[in-house]
């Protein structure tokens, strides 16, 4: 295993941050190589609102669940969709804006190949960070108060900072689960599989002091009522096309 | 810049190979590395099909475009958004399923960022990738050819293989371009940067003996007219909720 398989091994999602910030010359960096990653025929619709102003970020706190860490990280940033570029082009050009579901969805993979690329980065400079889809339970507030026009759909947040604990790591799908040959396998193959990773689950959570519980039915109930039911109607109207 | 950052930022699409096969240890440690990616309350909610087949791969051949190197390189992946193993278990727990585009939404996150984990992993081995949007042209036709099974969802493909060439790196949007203090940019403070870009890019295409063009032309003309329409009735079709 070479020393970058490491760092990614290494990766754990850090809720708690020292006091430290974050210089801009770091996140300048992190953006850079992030920027790096593949992006389809160069495209790149993604941006980044670095929240800066406090009381932004205290009001993000409520937004995204009461995530204190939101405001107690050394620096947060909302990762976006960008098609408003595009947009802007298209209007200057005199040409008619007219994409489709397909161009939302490059929009999500874009801004995520990006994100992930970022966080590579951070974290090989000793950064910690906090994927946030809680930037996406109220989208239509923190839209209005990162005052995004069309064409613009925030994905998720990214709380940054150094960390300040070091929690174990949440054990991952047997890679047999995950990686298959030419063909989807049958679903009792798939339950066989998820069977031996729920013993693994269970012990991970029985070593931190939680109750057992198997992963399979904390996401047969995960998924039994809708959660952010507002998705859809949110990125239609910031000129989506879902259809 | 840290040895990390210099291979993020040694990234080139690779769009021809040597006839090198990549080893299954190679690949298992490049997914078991992008297994180590953030995923939201550890639902996993991606796969990858390793296409092995080689009649399975000359037909992808056609199905993304006639791009050759789907067949020539040294492995192939359908990186997919797989909502399969939360069905089955809430059908195995007697619970039901009720998720809505935010359940997509994450797979295609999910799917992203283990993605691009698992090729910043192969990079890192000394093997090259190429991301084939593609994948998205006939979804249908791929979802038969794969035999994909309600809630898994091809969201690209990754051509992977040892180099045979070393193209030059494709400039990308000036950080002041994506990265933005608070809220986003007014349309004019948007326009400037793009024009600054522009410059860039023409002479980028000049010196690889291609007719200059200004980025934002390219993209204003890219969006005139939509592609991969069926992409939103396809996923609806494998059970994703777009409403």
């Amino acid at each position: 295993m070479n020393p970058t398989i490491e760092l990614l091994h290494r990766h754990r999602s850090i809720r708690r941050y020292t006091d430290q910030v974050v210089p801009d010359e770091a996140l300048r960096e992190a953006v850079a190589a992030g920027q790096a990653a593949s992006t389809s025929s160069a495209i790149q619709s993604y941006c980044v609102i670095h929240v800066r102003d406090m009381a932004k970020r205290r009001r993000l706190v409520e937004l995204t669940g009461n995530q204190e860490k939101v405001a107690a990280c050394g620096a947060f940033l909302a990762v976006c969709g960008d098609t408003r570029r595009h947009r802007l082009a298209a209007a200057r050009d005199g040409k008619t804006y007219d994409a489709r579901f397909e161009a939302f969805l490059l929009a999500v993979i874009d801004a995520s190949l990006f994100a992930q690329n970022m966080v590579v980065a951070l974290e090989s400079m000793g950064y910690g960070i906090c994927y946030i889809g809680g930037l996406r339970n109220r989208p239509f507030e923190v839209d209005e108060l990162l005052d995004l026009p069309e064409g613009v759909h925030p994905i998720f947040g990214l709380c940054v900072g150094v960390p300040a604990e070091a929690p174990a790591a949440r054990p991952r799908l047997p890679v047999d689960a995950v990686l298959f040959d030419d063909a989807y396998p049958d679903d009792p193959a798939v339950l066989a599989e998820l069977e031996r990773y729920d013993t693994a689950y269970e012990r991970y959570l029985v070593e931190r002091g939680a109750e057992p519980r198997r992963w399979s039915s904390i996401m047969a109930d995960k998924f039994t009522s809708p959660v952010r039911a507002d998705q859809a109607a949110y990125h239609r109207a910031k000129g989506a096309r879902l259809d």
